[in-house]
């Protein structure tokens, strides 16, 4: 039959009824009426356009950036802002909010000048809008605070040097979890009203929507309070829209169809989709106003294919009228919310950890890239003394600086990056971007040393005559000046530089080829110092990495390290002076090694000084901690565990993977075989070398002066063999009875208790007693009971927990054989590789142990900790022809020579900017109640901090030094909240005096200052 | 170790190195160079921005425009022309053509006032050039050459009107082969200068690229040879850029990276791959010009992704100097092809059938989806007919047009639309805008022939007193007017109206439900008619279609088809007046019928003229064909097969297909048992019915005053039940000599030779003797040898074949089980249903078959083809009291009652356009040489065409209307062409002189013109 003349005349009929009843007009030109604004008797809708672009994930930022490697995954960032800006443009009712300034900040110089002047006009107006407005969005578990700090600073000073602006809105929708230094030092202390993200425990956001505490104001800091709270908003959901309402190009939520005269007409029917998904959010929400986040990850590509369907929305959602749709920000949402005068509820503490549904427990990338993060911490603390060094001696204009390393730093801060949770190849990209940094930093740090040392002489800063180098592979016994200077019978010299702000003394080591030698000060005294032989496992190490790492063998094999005390003022430097003795005339110590027979009772003390540990010469173990002084005694043991990750390939199968821990048992690694200890003693420090397996060996140290124990782990190639993967665990156990409860950091900051198999905020079902239970560490992790407290402090971010009472183990390790999907789509499974030759990624630490009686271990974990964080910088150089304290300044430091800053406060940040301000930082490193002696208001005079030079204005800026603190606090909301708002007493230091020039910190208080100082260049050239 | 520190040493490396000694710069804004034009002495690549937009496939044309259904594939032809309009106001050196009216009309009346302003300067500059600018890209092997005017006249005219712009370039990129009708009608006649496209067999485009043949000068018509010629380049592979070239958003291609402040820095590496295709491409190409086809499928969403990449290729390669880049378009290339004054070959004939590799000849969508294309070609027709009763009565401004129906015409010859090639979501929108655009055309029709009816009453357009009703299901014997009116003794009206110039006399069949009936002519006269019983078939089809299609169960059965000859003025009506009579004066003669027995030697005679078919009895087919006149005498046989569909489901083992004819197996169908022949006859037509099988039923019909035979068939439902996909064809075998040669009609005109197993332009390598030998059919199929010709002409787009010498064999239903890999993603399987209740798809249609002496065939084929095309009209009216002939105008004919058009001359547009000029358009119906009378010259007198109007101008046009002929021939481009240039006179009609309006028309011409008429409305209200 003709099979399709009137086959569908039902819907013919239809379809003629709705063209010729409803309609009766032609399709023309519709001017979308987008101008609404909020309405106040109505649910408000605020469609918040927005793009969510990872600086760096399965791809690296820059082919993000421009849209390359797409056969990974099509995005490019450049089309997004190319085609939002036009969109914006095109109808200034419609409103963007941009994010990361690592990707605006490539986009905006390669833009002509007529269209930057667009631009900040639509910045101006509001229509677009930074959020955020750091170099990226960081992860919250595994940064240290002065990173976030760094990278949010050099966000906001881009934004307010190139458009005035001030962002106000904290947007963490992606992190895995959130910290309480986000909420109130990278929130309000940086002046944001709001803070809004998506991840939260799936258990905690059930009960959340149950009883409409999605939005709440948080107060992360019990020290600072109310002082420093926020309004925080959870997303119902993700940052993603409703479903139906996304509009990427190619989507497949259906668009508005309005022309009358092709088929498919749905404006009704799209309303009433509209309407009923805002009706179902307001279900979960208090007062009238809800976000919808239109956009997520790399979206808007082609911007108009979102503000076409947006503007349609509004129209005829408004045409509708049963709820308000309007282009709005986080910021006009945060106004509106405000403007409700509604209570909140308060929620202190932080959102760690984040499971996403049962088993699946994000507590993995705690520990996920170990290496990378070790190497981020290194180069944060380098990056710090580097800066600080640039700027005695100026900042050049023309020649290297640390604006690389700074650039590289804050890209590394994402949260794919330090959490471990990118593909390979982009985690290779972040660390060749560090290294190329720091071969620019270590430039700077070198020419400014040498610069400092010859000051004597006015020698100019273009033509130094020292040539100084530094041993960034130190921590694989490789440094080339020290390892080969004396075999032509030279000496070296090596500058000791300390970035505290606090006189230091502290055990220098580095690897010298021979055993005679000679250590003498700056005044050619001579010091006790102590050779240590290297030992096979270190040479190997050495000989291995040197080879991947640098693509050379390595010439000199050294034979010792060499150890001596060196004493450094405050952000300053010493000089030693390390020569060639005739055999006889050496006076250095070569310790006494011992491998102790492993009797059934042969017992292996260690200490020098008031800390004694005691080792089974059997069990091959720790087994006893004493320490003379106070007392404290304890049996305790140290041992390392590892989980198999549990296997599986989606979500019901749950694996442990990059992102999630999900182990699926645990073994105790016992030392194969009888291996003896090996013992090394000297005046200087006493060492236990322990092969604890085939691929852990660890080196404990007691140094004379300290009363810590300093463990240095080498784990890996972590074996897969047998096809399980493998997350490495150190264990330290003692007898305190420490109920279930211990204490993690935030971000490096302050501690928060955590209770296991409890969360504060809701009845928690437990189904993953182990990864459930694991936490963030960044500075340290501690557990008392009613006599002692044990102490664990880190070098870099691991997870940690205490799941037996008196016990604390830290994830060290892992290498993972399943992906875990959430995205990355890679096993996290590192190697190393020696031209094609691979295996799996060593990764060398350190750990640190004490136990204090109760009430006495915070002196040691926060001042001790910020010397593990701001290590002493080593530079080294030839010693002609021994004359090298007579044409160089042996010592140095910028601060009066009567002074030093308390050991409560550290210089987080001294740097000089762009402009020729200092940007002065300082932070108090304890909190309330935390230290009898350091708990307190404490103060920094700045005229003795800059020494020599004068002060023209010290203006107090917020944390990011976009705005000035005065000024932030007077814009800030003050928001009520729900119940008593009894708090202890918050202090923060007065106002400085513009002539007495003192700062005043209370505990946990961080103040950020630009000073300018007119002799700026006295130190260099 | 520290993973990462220096891992990437080597890289390291380098990229200082790059970063410091070769560029030294920052990145920074970069205004690219793009406005470079040809360079005389270099390999000058053009690049030409398109994006080939398929006014539907798998998607709606609808749902492509806005972006719905994306779930299907994501494509949105609104965020094309949106991105592409602002790219090009971005940078006035881009470029961009566009294709399909049909999407460009939908976006034009979305836009602004002032967007459309600068889009008018955007084609003004020469920025956006409309390129084809038919309303689609149609195919080319399926629809009729009337269709392919109207679709290309109705976006040329849009364009025209909108722009002032008339296209010059055929671009023709995706139709899967190419028809010579395509070349010289729709390319030269135009005023094309050229003509572009990619799909011509794998073989000879093999061939092509080894001897630089891709370009050549076109000549598609013998009769009209280089005066219709035309340049024509075939792409070296696809209509897509050189592999890395494609820039949509999210392709992989590599993105030129320029900014040295980034990774990935690119330039030198994306410049040689650019040189290195560029060179590669001119291995195969004459002239130093080239061109780059930058689009593909549905790209340009984002317009901006391709244009930077093209901005940075021009501006570094120009810089590069190799080779010379730059932003073109098809004109621009086919200018610098013709001012290379180079000599080109002639191509003649077509490029059918296609293959894109081995065993792939895409010959399947000849036949697919039969019954829409039968409902195409019907309404084709009837939309001439009711362009010519609109214009009659003048153009509606505000009530019904055929506009519709036009419009939804134009869609349907679309290369994925009549081809078959759709998804069947999308044949039914094809099919569902026809059927609306029908009822907008009934309404017309019928109101025009009430008014011209009513005319002698000069009553007014608005107050039509005369209701008329059409049966568009005619064809399944449903015709409620002409069924039921008998039932309550009125008399109904038949008005039979005849859109061609010439008188026909012409059998006409409805379905009556009562024998005892009268047939009376205008004058009262009672005239011959005689009854057909209707079969069981024909009623339960009839039954279950109408269900299906209307979804109401049909009231009366009628019992019988009614046949009179009916007598029709040329471009006018006649009218009938069918009475119930008394049993006894029923004047109707009852059919004879017989079922003869099938003695061995019985054989049935039937034809009651000059033409007399014999059947055997006991096989129940035809084995005789004679003709009294002309004394043709041959053995014919009829006879049904089917080919089974070869399985597969990739490229490698290719299925047959929507597209691909892949036969595996060839089985004849022969009748099941013993059916016998049923014999109807009478004084007006003879019928053979015959139940072939389950699911073919055939009429074969010979009227008395003809001297061919008539075969109607029914085929379906195809069945599967064994999982077996089937093609039904039919053969009509005679004892010809036909020598391999066969001939077959190029979209309904020109018919050319074509040889079984040869290729005129290469040595054809045959892998498919079967599907490679097919042709697309749209008038018919001849054979011949030294004494006779067979004929076989068609009603719709059909596939055919002579496979074996003196056998013709049509394709006539395909239903199958595989996909062809080609696209479409899905099986060609058509149900027909009512309820939930589906089927396969039946398809009735029509053959006829005649047998000529040598050199006679063509006075048939085209003359009665043409009746074929333009059956007579019918329309209905109750006769209420007996004074239907008293109260209307029984005859009509707009032209001069004296006149009549030769039979070699059709009207194939007479139309009121918008602006009330009238379009005519006539076409000389045979070739030169092909009949002795009728391929001559000849002409038609305006005057007396418009016979009682007056014509104030005539000017002559080009084929689409939308420019003057004589200013088109003006700035055609002359090409020379290798070889000898002789060729036979070619004739055309001499410019018409203005008193006389006389016009003279060659064989093969076709012309148009605008023709302004002063007394327009004198017919109608």
């Amino acid at each position: 039959m003709e099979g399709f003349n009137l086959k569908h005349s039902s819907i013919l009929h239809i379809l003629l009824f709705l063209l010729f009843s409803c309609f009766g007009v032609n399709s023309k030109y519709i001017a979308y009426n987008t101008s609404q604004g909020i309405v106040g008797d109505k649910i408000n809708v605020h469609l918040v356009p927005h793009s969510h672009d990872d600086v760096g994930w399965l791809k690296t930022v820059d082919q993000y950036y421009f849209g390359g490697n797409n056969s990974i995954r099509g995005a490019c960032v450049q089309n997004v802002l190319d085609s939002v800006i036009q969109a914006l443009l095109d109808d200034k009712n419609r409103k963007f909010i941009y994010v990361e300034m690592a990707f605006f900040q490539r986009w905006w110089r390669q833009q002509s000048p007529a269209l930057k002047k667009k631009v900040k006009e639509l910045v101006n107006s509001g229509q677009l809008e930074f959020i955020n407005g750091g170099m990226c969005m960081h992860d919250e578990a595994t940064p240290h605070y002065i990173d976030l700090i760094d990278q949010t600073t050099m966000g906001h000073l881009f934004i307010k040097d190139a458009f005035g602006q001030t962002p106000r809105v904290g947007w963490q929708i992606d992190p895995f979890g959130h910290s309480a230094v986000q909420a109130y030092l990278l929130g309000a202390e940086l002046g944001f009203d709001s803070l809004y993200f998506a991840r939260i425990d799936y258990q905690d956001r059930a009960k959340r929507k149950d009883d409409k505490t999605l939005e709440v104001i948080w107060r992360g800091s019990s020290s600072l309070g109310s002082s420093s709270q926020i309004f925080t908003g959870i997303f119902p959901r993700h940052y993603d829209p409703p479903d139906g309402f996304t509009f990427e190009i190619n989507d497949v939520s259906p668009p508005i169809q309005d022309d009358v005269l092709l088929f498919d007409y749905n404006v009704k029917e799209r309303v009433n989709d509209f309407v009923a998904a805002a009706l179902a959010q307001a279900n979960g929400t208090r007062t009238n106003h809800l976000m919808w986040a239109m956009g997520t990850d790399f979206r808007y590509q082609y911007a108009v294919s979102w503000f076409r369907q947006m503007d349609k929305f509004i129209h005829y959602v408004n045409m509708d009228g049963r709820v308000n749709a309007l282009y709005s920000t986080p910021s006009i949402y945060t106004d509106a919310k405000y403007a409700a005068d509604e209570k909140w509820p308060v929620k202190t503490g932080d959102f760690f950890p984040y499971a996403d549904q049962e088993n699946a427990y994000w507590t993995g990338y705690f520990t996920s890239r170990p290496a990378f993060k070790g190497y981020v911490r290194m180069m944060s603390s380098y990056y710090l003394a580097a800066r600080q060094l640039e700027y005695f001696v100026g900042r050049s204009g023309s020649g290297p600086n640390t604006d690389v390393l700074g650039d590289a730093l804050a890209l590394a801060q994402h949260h794919d990056a330090v959490s471990g949770t990118e593909r390979q190849h982009v985690a290779a990209d972040y660390a060749l971007r560090i290294s190329m940094g720091y071969a620019k930093a270590e430039e700077v740090v070198v020419s400014s040393l040498a610069s400092l040392t010859e000051s004597r002489l006015n020698s100019s800063h273009d033509s130094l005559s020292t040539k100084l180098q530094q041993c960034p592979l130190l921590n694989i016994s490789y440094c080339p000046p020290s390892e080969s200077l004396l075999s032509n019978g030279k000496s070296f010299v090596v500058i000791v530089y300390n970035p505290l702000g606090w006189k230091r003394e502290e055990v220098v080591r580095i690897p010298v080829s021979f055993k005679e030698v000679i250590v003498q000060d700056h005044d050619g005294r001579e010091i006790v110092s102590q050779l240590l032989p290297l030992t096979n496992f270190s040479l190997n190490t050495r000989n291995y990495h040197v080879r991947a790492y640098l693509g050379v063998s390595p010439g000199n094999t050294p034979s010792y390290w060499l150890a001596f005390s060196a004493f450094v003022p405050p952000l300053g430097f010493s000089t030693y002076i390390i020569s060639r003795a005739n055999k006889t005339d050496a006076s250095v110590t070569m310790s006494a090694i011992s491998r102790p027979e492993g009797g059934s009772n042969n017992i292996v003390e260690i200490g020098q000084g008031n800390l004694k540990l005691h080792y089974s010469a059997q069990e091959g173990k720790l087994v006893h901690y004493s320490n003379s002084r106070n007392l404290v005694r304890t049996s305790a043991e140290q041992t390392y565990s590892y989980y198999s990750g549990y296997e599986g390939f989606d979500r019901v199968n749950q694996a442990s993977g990059a992102y999630v821990f999900r182990p699926n048992n645990t073994y105790t690694i016992k030392p194969e075989g009888q291996v003896p200890l090996t013992v090394m003693r000297g005046p200087v420090v006493d060492e236990i070398h322990q092969q604890i397996n085939a691929w852990i060996y660890q080196v404990t140290r007691v140094y004379k002066g300290t009363e810590h124990a300093e463990v240095e782990y080498n784990i890996g190639p972590i074996p897969v063999d047998d096809k399980v993967g493998k997350e490495i665990t150190a264990k330290i156990s003692t007898a305190l009875k420490t109920n279930k409860t211990f204490y993690t950091d935030s971000n490096g900051r302050d501690f928060i208790r955590r209770v296991r198999d409890y969360r504060e905020d809701w009845d928690l079902q437990v189904n993953q007693p182990i990864a459930g239970n694991y936490y963030p560490i960044n500075l340290g992790i501690y557990a008392k009971d009613e006599k002692m407290e044990l102490s664990v402090l880190v070098d870099r971010a691991v997870g940690g927990a205490s799941l037996v009472d008196g016990q604390i183990e830290l994830m060290l390790h892992r290498r993972l054989l399943y992906d875990d999907a959430r995205g990355v789509g890679e096993v996290l499974n590192e190697t190393v590789c020696v031209l094609k030759d691979c295996k799996g990624l060593m990764v060398n630490g350190m750990f640190y142990i004490k136990i204090d009686p109760l009430g006495e271990g915070a002196k040691w974990r926060r001042t001790f900790g910020q010397e593990i964080y701001s290590p002493l910088l080593l530079a080294f150089a030839e010693q002609d022809e021994n004359n090298w304290l007579s044409s160089h300044v042996p010592t140095f430091s910028a601060v009066d020579s009567s002074y030093s800053l308390p050991k409560n406060i550290a210089v987080v940040t001294l740097q000089e900017l762009d402009s020729g301000i200092v940007l002065l930082r300082l932070a108090h490193l304890y909190e309330t109640g935390e230290d009898k002696d350091y708990s307190v208001m404490s103060s920094v005079e700045l005229k003795k901090l800059f020494t020599g030079k004068k002060m023209t204005k010290v203006v107090e800026m917020n944390l990011s030094g976009n705005q000035e603190r005065a000024e932030m606090e007077k814009k800030r909301l003050v928001w009520k909240v729900e119940g008593s708002t009894a708090e202890t007493k918050i202090t923060r230091g007065g106002p400085i005096d513009p002539k007495k020039l003192v700062v005043e910190l209370a505990p946990m208080e961080i103040r950020t200052f630009f000073i300018s100082v007119n002799n700026l260049k006295m130190f260099g050239s």
